[in-house]
């Protein structure tokens, strides 16, 4: 698949506009059967979904701006489902329809491994990435982190020369942290810097948590080298695990904080890292056959025309949601409604801005 | 079970004669009826098995001094099978048949947790072993481990008030290392120090490893806080693991030399401890239910008289013998000899010197 400039501008407008997140741009290609109608629907279904006020659409000359300073930058959107998006990547359930790559893109296709730890990383911990990330570089692996300071530009440093993956938080042209953009260009030549957001957006804490799904996303693995407690490195393992994807921790003596967080994954089952060959001899069997892509990539230009639920049917819908996530199966059987019936009432709450999803189950914000 | 005071004395002078070791004394006792009839038929045995000197039997006066020492030095000999013997050290394979104990040998009967680690021990590691042990004393454990330098010591003397047993490689009164005999005196107050050696048995380098079975078989599970590749403490956990013992070991990082051997169990197994609910939270079902003896006590005064090999089968079964061990059943299905022709010739062979036993294998040596 390769989408058109039209496609990639009108895919570019979506997933700008308010209340579109990775699923509800699936949801919707799915329903409108391609993003320029999707586009056309947004207003209606934000309408009935119960927005206060209409849901902000991304105007075409934003998209067009976005696009041109890319190029400026050097920067290509992959869209999800085309040949060179990361293949990886696509298998998890909120894949961005639209990654921005900076640098060498065919370093995705390489086997990619992650390394993520403290921003206050010890001496030993950040000894022990350097040597960890040169033995999987040296090995084959594309490492990829997070660009934070510590354990991430420690990783990122030690793989320039065979291949490395920043994936930012923020978008290309708002590096966070600022002192880390000689280290961008620097890995850039070999490597490659992924980013889901608009060029100039500048990061909150708040999105550090959804890059850290890309960060376990594109990798086969994910190696926790230091991490305390309720650490965002130990988020990341958890989101791994979710993802289906081999989790690896680092251990340290009991008595230091920054692996209160490895030791808790080990004992809840992660895999023991503390040489390259714990990790190549886990990972062998993954990579010794083809990675799949899956067999959800959205549809364009064949989707069946959206349902309009019936007052009294989304009404039914409504009543039976509340702040507790509840899965969409339990609505479609409460409820009466069909399938159907419920994915259009959900997708047109989630377009009012009324909606949550969480782990495949929604609630009402 | 109570030994009477010429029954013990017996007991002593078998396990005291040369080339009988645990094995050989229940071997001795079974075929034998008794330790006075074992004693009076060693010559015979030793000379069948092809000793080229007769084997040295341990003379009554010399038993007779050692119970008399033993008693100024209070120390008691607790005999396989009697009350007081431990019920976990009974369990296992080669427990020795008298267990000369100084102290209060109730603490034996209490849960045991053996503790063990480098001499070399590092100042968190002797920090760790502190507060662990006095959390597992706090707890209800007795702390057993031994006596050497490092994290041995610390185990001790963190756990002197809530009792703990130290295992001497050597006797009782030839204490190893020297300068730690006063720690020997406190801890008697509420614990014990155990010994299978003479009093005035010096320990040497192999004697370790025969002592180390005893820390582990005492104890319901053992504990590595630090241990390098191929350590002593490594071996300790290695064979609680062959005697069914729970292992624990203390995670460290990959490049403290301290944590190499720990990370390597752990990697094959042991059970993470960060924090003594780890232990309690393994052991707990285990001492739910009441340790149970095992059903292999050796038989007083109702053996079989032991067969004597015909010239023939002990030359099958010597020729089907090397420096390789072999199962007995292996001799028994290709010597076409009966089991208990088999076992007579061993034991023969063991008694002339000639014959190693290993993890329930036979080798000439």
């Amino acid at each position: 698949m390769k989408l058109s400039p039209a496609q990639r501008l009108d895919w570019l407008r979506l997933i700008r506009s308010e209340n579109v997140g990775p699923r509800t741009f699936r949801a919707l290609i799915n329903h409108c059967g391609s993003a320029g109608a999707a586009l056309d629907a947004l207003p209606d279904l934000a309408r009935r979904g119960g927005a206060g006020r209409p849901a902000r659409i991304c105007p075409r000359e934003d998209a067009e701006r976005e696009l041109a300073a890319a190029a400026r930058l050097g920067v290509a959107f992959l869209g999800f489902g085309e040949d060179e998006y990361p293949a990886q990547l696509a298998t998890i359930d909120d894949a961005p329809p639209l990654l921005a790559v900076r640098g060498q893109a065919a370093v995705l296709k390489e086997p990619i491994i992650a390394m993520v730890g403290s921003r206050n990383a010890s001496a030993a911990g950040v000894k022990f990435t350097e040597q960890l990330a040169r033995d999987l570089g040296a090995a084959g692996f594309v490492v990829v982190s997070g660009l934070a300071r510590g354990i991430d530009a420690a990783a990122h440093r030690a793989s320039i020369g065979t291949g490395t993956v920043a994936v930012l938080a923020g978008g290309h042209d708002s590096i966070y942290p600022p002192d880390h953009a000689p280290l961008v260009e620097a890995l850039i030549e070999k490597g490659a810097a992924v980013s889901e957001m608009p060029l100039d957006y500048g990061p909150r804490g708040r999105d550090f948590p959804r890059r850290n799904r890309l960060i376990s996303g594109l990798a086969l693995g994910v190696i926790v080298v230091e991490a305390a407690q309720k650490s965002g490195s130990l988020i990341t393992g958890r989101m791994a695990l979710e993802q289906n994807r081999e989790v690896f921790a680092v251990p340290g003596s009991p008595l230091d904080p920054r692996a209160a967080g490895t030791n808790a994954l080990l004992k809840q089952g992660a895999v023991m890292v503390t040489e390259a060959e714990d990790v190549l001899a886990a990972l062998r069997p993954i990579i010794g056959r083809r990675v799949e892509l899956p067999n959800r990539e959205p549809r364009i230009e064949d989707g069946a025309p959206l349902p309009e639920p019936s007052e009294d049917s989304r009404a039914r819908i409504v009543a039976l949601l509340g702040p507790t996530p509840v899965s969409p199966d339990d609505l479609i059987r409460l409820s009466g409604a069909s399938a159907t019936m419920v994915q259009a009432a959900l997708l047109e709450l989630e377009l009012a801005g009324r909606l949550r999803r969480q782990q495949g189950r929604v609630a009402l914000i």
